[in-house]
């Protein structure tokens, strides 16, 4: 199977783990069961929950066992999304081309939907059924990323909208969007049974690939086309936010994120040929035009 | 000791160890760790820890060992009470008669602080070091308790303002305030080492007290003196909430507190003197005047 196949193959079995975990629409008190369906059904790429399957391969198990943590990265990762959203933070009324939680079930439905999709994700972690002995560090693993010393940490310096320079800038994408990449390889490798040796690897992979994924959308914020982001063109900038172009120029950025692609990819050579999707997947993600 | 004092001694062992897990108020970046602070430190009562510890010591466990999960639920519920004042939801200015999180830091910021509080609960829980085996199942009580099963689906109902009959008034009280009460016990037996038995009993406990608990509240909410709550009375009627006494009356709300805090004490029947705790304050919940 080609990379395209498999990664879609893979996001597939993600949506379709994330369609059983989630109460369907009808069940009561039914609006915030279809507002929380409304998000995680939004057309999200699955990257972060595609790296945990890809990450427990890498490291000789299996991609299945390590769907609980798929499911509830991406829970994770949509409840951000919604409260990112809100009018009181960056108050946008599109994402990925439809209506945000807020616009369609109200600010308060919002807030709450994503109260529950952070709560089930810990829900769905703890009650997976996996050897406890791993669970727990892998649930550590999950609250470290998400909180304020991770990718909270990251959207508070965001909000506050401060001055551009570098080691801002560092401080917000390590944590705001880096933060839940490195979580997704290390829940992944911890899932299927990783060595220290192995982790450590995957880490440093991680670390630079969650690095060049948010580069890669800052150049896209400002140079992207609107139809396939969804949203306009040049908001950051307007937002003035603290981006890799306002510090680095887009030809900075660009050539910052090559190398952190080709270090993600450098970090793999242990894993060798059981490293091929992942390695494809940060070519991949170098690449991407949404 | 007697029970007055024995409660004040505990719910100081729960506010020490809240100010030693959570950050500074000087940690980068401050403003969340300010806000964090200020609504964990604002005079609550710190019942639902306490039963966390009393309900350790009832089946004959130790009450420190269940300090993770007093600390973690106590972060949960100060996360709901900040979510639940915003404009979007209740829109409180005050809560136990200072400014709301909201009011103080910034709607943005409350949001954050509250999505903080309860990331950080779970990774408390998670880095605690007890036995995973016990650990994995507090934290799926904890998860279960606070999502659209329980407190999120009572919030979720609350806010729609439904017609205030007996069924929907029910299905509020034993989610919205009910189900951290339960969830409270049941983590203390659990990291107190209870049979399956205990367990049985104080969820019996947990759901009787949880529902009184509610009904006083409302009770309070009507009649109580402004001063001692911190907030306007007949509030919750202004707002037109399905309360008990809209539903039952007020003096039908009184007869139904005093049946289950009794039912709540005959609960607790199986343990005999080593109940004296929950017992003493189950009594004082039904008799608290804020």
């Amino acid at each position: 199977m080609n990379f395209e196949a498999l990664l879609a193959a893979r996001a597939g079995q993600v949506d379709q783990a994330l369609d059983q975990a989630l109460p369907g629409e009808e069940t009561y008190p039914a609006v915030i069961h279809r507002a929380m369906r409304y998000s995680v059904f939004a057309g999200g790429k699955r990257l972060r929950p595609v790296l945990v399957l890809g990450a427990a391969e890498t490291v000789g198990g299996r991609p299945e066992d390590a769907l609980p943590a798929a499911v509830a990265l991406e829970m994770v990762h949509t409840y951000s999304l919604i409260h990112d959203d809100l009018p009181a933070m960056d108050n946008d009324d599109l994402r990925r081309g439809r209506p945000t939680s807020h616009r369609v079930f109200g600010e308060g439905m919002a807030v709450l939907a994503g109260d529950a999709l952070l709560t089930m994700a810990f829900e769905r972690l703890a009650g997976c059924g996996a050897a406890p002995e791993v669970l727990c560090p892998v649930i550590l693993e999950l609250a470290r990323a998400a909180g304020v010393g991770g990718m909270i940490g990251g959207q508070v310096v965001d909000t506050a909208s401060p001055a551009a320079d570098a080691e801002t800038v560092h401080y917000i994408h390590t944590r705001k969007t880096g933060a839940l990449i490195r979580c997704a390889v290390r829940m992944g490798a911890l899932l299927g049974g990783c060595s220290d040796q192995d982790l450590a690897a995957l880490t440093e992979y991680g670390d630079h690939l969650g690095l060049a994924f948010q580069i890669v959308d800052d150049i896209l914020g400002e140079v992207g086309e609107p139809g396939k982001m969804g949203k306009p063109a040049g908001r950051d900038r307007a937002l003035a936010k603290a981006t890799y172009p306002a510090v680095y120029g887009l030809e900075g950025s660009r050539r910052e994120a090559a190398r952190r692609i080709g270090a993600a990819q450098t970090a793999l050579a242990p894993f060798g040929e059981r490293a091929a999707f992942l390695a494809a997947l940060a070519e991949f993600c170098g690449k991407r035009d949404h």
